[in-house]
């Protein structure tokens, strides 16, 4: 499996000369990684139905567009109904197959028994089974085809399956709680924001809505990643750092290319040194994400605390050995920690068009830099200019950078939410590289601010462990009170009463 | 001037078997009558500068779509600056000319001064100026070309000029408070729920936004207005009650239409009785959205109290009169105050289409009928089936009945925005019509309800007059106060500190 996940791929082209292709530094979320690999994984964690929903694929106009299934997971086992306001837990399906976020969202399977809650995982239209136009090959087709996938009209599609569920189960007044995480925990923001009346609050996790424009700095993200490493042993952060102008000599001599690619066990050739500096950079990137306290096989297989891990091979390294030795001892640990794999893919499809990768070229456009100080990347400079051709040479579309802050804010986000909205919770953990886009501090009362100093990306959705720390489970903790206290709330406000005595205590 | 404002047409057609074509019952709002008749209105009431912002066609999806220019007007002679943040009003205009509103808007013209505030009206995209593809012709030319004339996209409009202005004259810190009256209230509304980032309140008359699905009561609309002449007169409401039988008797003798016709000085013969009563019955319904205490020539030149002038006329006929008499005495007040008209319009343009009767065949559907009980109108029971027919009848185009309470809200209105959102007025006068789908109810402390009992239609956003009765100077001075109050805790937010003192006092 290759690694594009989450990580923004540095603008390596711009300070190479030797590039003939535009790399387009747009961020990366979880998308290549979210297929369910159907057959290989056949034993599924958690039980649901499968079904449909016909959406128009344009919600904003009337102009007589074709319609298309929206794919969505549903189970009511533990849900008390209508008449005890049973809640509905819904999970905000982001740019990937619907079951890959189910299986990967433990916590949402695990409360809902408890909260006696319906379990409904929607899927984001363009992504998974949801296509428009009948085939993915047919959606991702051209600009046109891909016009109507954008957050808006994912948001539409929640709101008008939500609305159409309560309605067909004569459970309009059942409160709905919204999760979401990375991408997905934006959009759940952004649906409490703009669909109040639908949902009464919603747990985003790892959310980095305020990384458009100049909300925050532009190197957030590869300063914490290089932080992460830092964090773990200087000489290990020194080394990667030194380790780019390396490559570059390395590149430069006679036969460099073929020598660095047998040297990192490629399973082909190099065109050009940025392509094993962006491998290299994607590692680390994705490294500070999964930057977890217990093995996972989240993305790939890696053992606990892997930058722990991966920078203790780069420095078990006798004294002289050569940089690029240890470079490829660290960065194994990330590709190949099985053993397994025989040689290592640059990409299995660069050039396929990801969905996320359109909508980082339209919406998402998330301005990121590597600065000369605190990164341990090369420098580089966001340039929105070469952006832009970029979007249009790759897709024929031209971004609009400064939409999203227009239609959900961002700017100034505690003055003008403090005395509108209430009940989102924004948990980030400060290993995660996108947690300098978040939402850090309590805006209100009940905007509220859950930070986690070793939590890297989205921890508090997945599934319990037996070795969970102990502030993750009590983060998981004060996520449940805030959501049973606005259940209770809600249930007060319509003369109800929720009743939790029966089921298991908090 | 013919008059077909703010009125649901009487499905007529349903009970009358004699009408070939189907009369859409839909709700009409302002447009037909806002238009600026260039020429003749040489002499506008404010002064304002005539601004076009290049607007994209649709703000939901990436297709390469054209552009087009919004007009707005804007007008900066009181505005205290971004260093003071000057607050800026801005009106969301509604379906007409943005002049004629900006004309009857003198509210904000009269306290703008005071405030210290910057004015702007935008212009609602496929009216007044504001045409896509060039001109109204081609906007107007089918359903492709009028499917993205939607209250979403209007909003959108306004939100990305709003943030552009803000940019340009490094506005950004500046407080934005939103009127708007009828449909623009309605925007005014949802634009504060939507884009609280961008504006902190919202001044909403008149705007009926309950009136979707069966949130209020289908029949409040007519029970009002009939309410309304029932309160001047019993008798008058019920020679009204009685006479759409008399015009149905009479219409089916032999040349019973051409009698009919002579008789209310009509320009040309009535097809069938259904025109007459629509007729009468557009007079009834504009007649208590412009019940107001003082002469008009909003509408129509008009005198004090229209309704109980109407009624007057209607009863002042002898004991024995003709009930047709009487009815064309007591309209003639409304269709001929000046008594210059020589014959009367049925309708200036009965095949054109209209950009409201495009929105309220597509979002804008809101149920309408008339009851046995309390209605003077014929008994009409709203058909969706047959209002759907019609729909695709005349723009090819499907409504979505369900789609405004979704995006906006709705069904338990008070619940839902008790803990979600802040500062919108909802002012509404009980003569009125549209009240009934009115907020007349406190929702929370800082979303209030302003109800006024002797109120016609957003009557307070109209110039201050020497003959306001004191309820309405005060329901002003109120809003004013709370718009204060709005200002005043957003520049403490800010740290900063709203100057009022060496303005005109409150």
């Amino acid at each position: 499996m290759t690694v594009t996940w989450l990580h923004f791929l540095l603008f390596f082209s711009a300070i190479s000369a030797s590039s003939s292709s535009i790399i387009l530094p747009k961020p990366r979320f979880l998308g290549q990684f979210a297929h369910n690999s159907e057959g290989t994984q056949s034993v599924k964690s958690y039980r649901y139905e499968i079904r449909y929903y016909t959406q128009p694929l344009d919600h904003f106009s009337f102009r007589n567009l074709s319609s298309f299934e929206q794919r969505y997971l549903i189970n009511k086992d533990h849900w008390t109904g209508p008449e005890q306001m049973g809640p509905i837990f819904f999970y905000c399906g982001n740019e990937g197959d619907i079951e890959w976020f189910a299986e990967n969202t433990g916590f949402v399977w695990e409360i809902a028994p408890r909260f006696g809650a319906m379990v409904v995982f929607p899927e984001h239209r363009y992504y998974g089974k949801s296509m428009p136009f009948g085939s993915k090959d047919a959606a991702y087709k051209s600009a046109d085809s891909l016009s109507y996938l954008t957050a808006e009209q994912a948001l539409a599609d929640f709101a008008t399956l939500l609305t159409d569920l309560k309605q067909n189960m004569t459970a309009e007044d059942c409160p709905v709680v919204l999760f979401g995480g990375s991408y997905g925990g934006m959009l759940a923001a952004w649906m409490r924001l703009k669909y109040p009346h639908l949902v009464i609050g919603a747990l985003s996790s790892s959310a980095p809505i305020l990384q458009f424009e100049n909300i925050v700095s532009d190197h957030s993200f590869y300063d914490i990643v290089s932080s992460d490493f830092k964090r773990e042993s200087v000489s290990c952060f020194e080394t990667i750092k030194k380790s780019w102008d390396a490559i570059e000599v390395e590149a430069g001599k006679v036969n460099g290319l073929e020598y660095l690619s047998s040297k990192f066990h490629l399973c082909r050739n190099l065109r050009n040194a940025e392509e094993l500096s962006d491998w290299l950079s994607s590692a680390y990137s994705y490294l500070a994400m999964v930057d977890y306290p217990y093995a996972t096989a989240f993305l790939m297989p890696l053992p606990a605390n892997p930058i722990k891990e991966v920078c203790q091979k780069i420095d078990s390294l006798p004294s002289g050995a050569n940089i690029l030795d240890r470079i490829l001892a660290g960065v194994s640990i990330y590709y190949n920690y099985t053993g397994n794999v025989p040689c290592f893919d640059l990409s299995d499809d660069p050039h396929g068009m990801g969905g996320w990768d359109w909508q980082a070229c339209t919406e998402m456009v998330m301005p990121m830099s590597s600065s000369r100080d605190h990164s341990m990347f090369p420098t580089y400079d966001f340039d929105y200019i070469s952006f832009e051709k970029g979007c249009l040479q790759q897709f024929g579309v031209k971004p609009r950078p400064k939409w999203i802050t227009t239609e959900f804010g961002g700017h100034d986000f505690k003055t003008s939410l403090r005395a509108f909205g209430s009940n989102i919770i924004f948990s980030n953990g400060l290993l995660d590289p996108w947690s300098g886009g978040g939402v850090l501090e309590n805006v209100s009362e009940t905007i509220v601010a859950l930070v986690t100093e070793l939590g890297a990306h989205h921890i508090d959705l997945r599934a319990s462990t037996d070795e969970d720390p102990e502030w993750l489970t009590e983060q998981r903790q004060v996520e449940i009170n805030l959501i049973k206290g606005w259940i209770s709330n809600y249930h007060l406000e319509k003369g109800g009463y929720f009743d939790l005595q029966g089921r298991m205590p908090f």
